[in-house]
């Protein structure tokens, strides 16, 4: 199961190198989690609202491949890795088709684990079990 | 004419206040801008390619009458407000769809003016008649 | 009555024109104002804890006049320039001391009006007598 | 041979979670490894104007403990974890020291790989030994 998302590159992901700043795929990563639960059903606000929770992301694992740049139309993936109690561990790459290819071309991969947590106190809790059917 | 692009709100655009920051209104409405341009065939990266030059903001204006939230699906507009040999001054809005009315929430409004540079000096130039005549 | 603020440019304030991104000048700018009001004692986590309230950009008038780059050192400045009950509009300009000359180059300036708003509801309210004395 | 510099958390640097993005640590942990490099007299547009090359991001590993908040001062450490012959691991931490206690609060932990490139084909490349001596 695996979900895609479409990110193009504007000039406030660019850096003067040229290229996208490494630091942006973390963004372009976060929109396909996010459009992920939303293609669920799942609004990080209605999460808030219904179950006083959220998830935060508490590590990240990237590698960054092939640089990209101004105009290029990135396709973000996301497959769940790792599913527990209280987090998941979110497996993610940012690839490109280029011109003369059928073989997406790899510019970064990832992985992020993302933690549920209280949003009051915002310590670890248990993932609300609706919310981790989906992942399952 | 008046051009109309898409904006999703994600955790990276708000901040500590539970609202977009109100510099990113600025690359929403750079994002419109570019799609408008690509919607004409023009790719920023061609146009440095082809004419040398790019286009660059040298003044902003902005007003911000509402503020959104994450999650909040925009719509960002652009059309021409004045047309000059080296600058145009872009009308821009990002306003929300509420769900009880047909009218459209405006959140923010701002005039943009881009002047075109020369590539490598980033001296102000006339705009390539070609690219003024998409404006005209 | 003028405070001024160093900001030192880093990859993550540029973009791939090579020179800082516009709509950053707004973040150096807040960095100034956040500092002259910790210069009066006054911290933002504070005001909202004693006066239930805060500081909200409502409009912003930018000039961009020369670019600058990687490394460079600015010094952003802020005055009062308007003193109003829910409102207060502040002048600042970002310049860099170039190696050969004693005046500063004018790289960007703009007036930022904030507006003093209550937490809960974001709606506009009268500023706070004694954060208002440190402007008049 | 440990490097710290101090980062102040503004506005731009929070999301609507009421603390700080996740991916901001990144740009907080550059800043750091700038300034140590500035610290031996080497500025990244100068490494490009001597050597032809820059250092780029080419691995992240993040660990996320504590979130920190608007207002909050943070100081961000960076040491060399591994010398080759083109890459460098430098390991880095943010803290941040709470007021009742002598011990900083770990906020965040990280291990960046930067890689040497050149500047025009952004290849890989070894490492000016000048460069690498400030290293060993």
């Amino acid at each position: 199961m695996m979900f895609k998302w479409p990110v193009r590159v504007y000039w406030e992901d660019t850096d003067a190198g040229g290229i996208v700043f490494y630091a942006n795929y973390l963004k372009f990563f976060e929109r396909a989690r996010t459009e992920w639960l939303r293609s669920f059903g799942l609004e990080q606000q209605n999460l808030l609202k219904e179950h006083q929770g959220l998830f935060i992301v508490s590590e990240t694992q990237m590698k960054y491949h092939q640089p990209c740049r101004l105009d290029d139309l990135l396709s973000v993936s996301a497959k769940a890795q790792e599913v527990g109690k209280a987090s998941l561990v979110i497996a993610q790459t940012a690839t490109r088709l280029d011109g003369n290819s059928d073989v997406p071309t790899l510019l970064c991969e990832g992985s992020i684990r993302i933690g549920w947590v209280n949003a009051q106190t915002l310590k670890p809790a248990r993932i609300p079990q609706i919310i981790l059917d989906y992942f399952l």
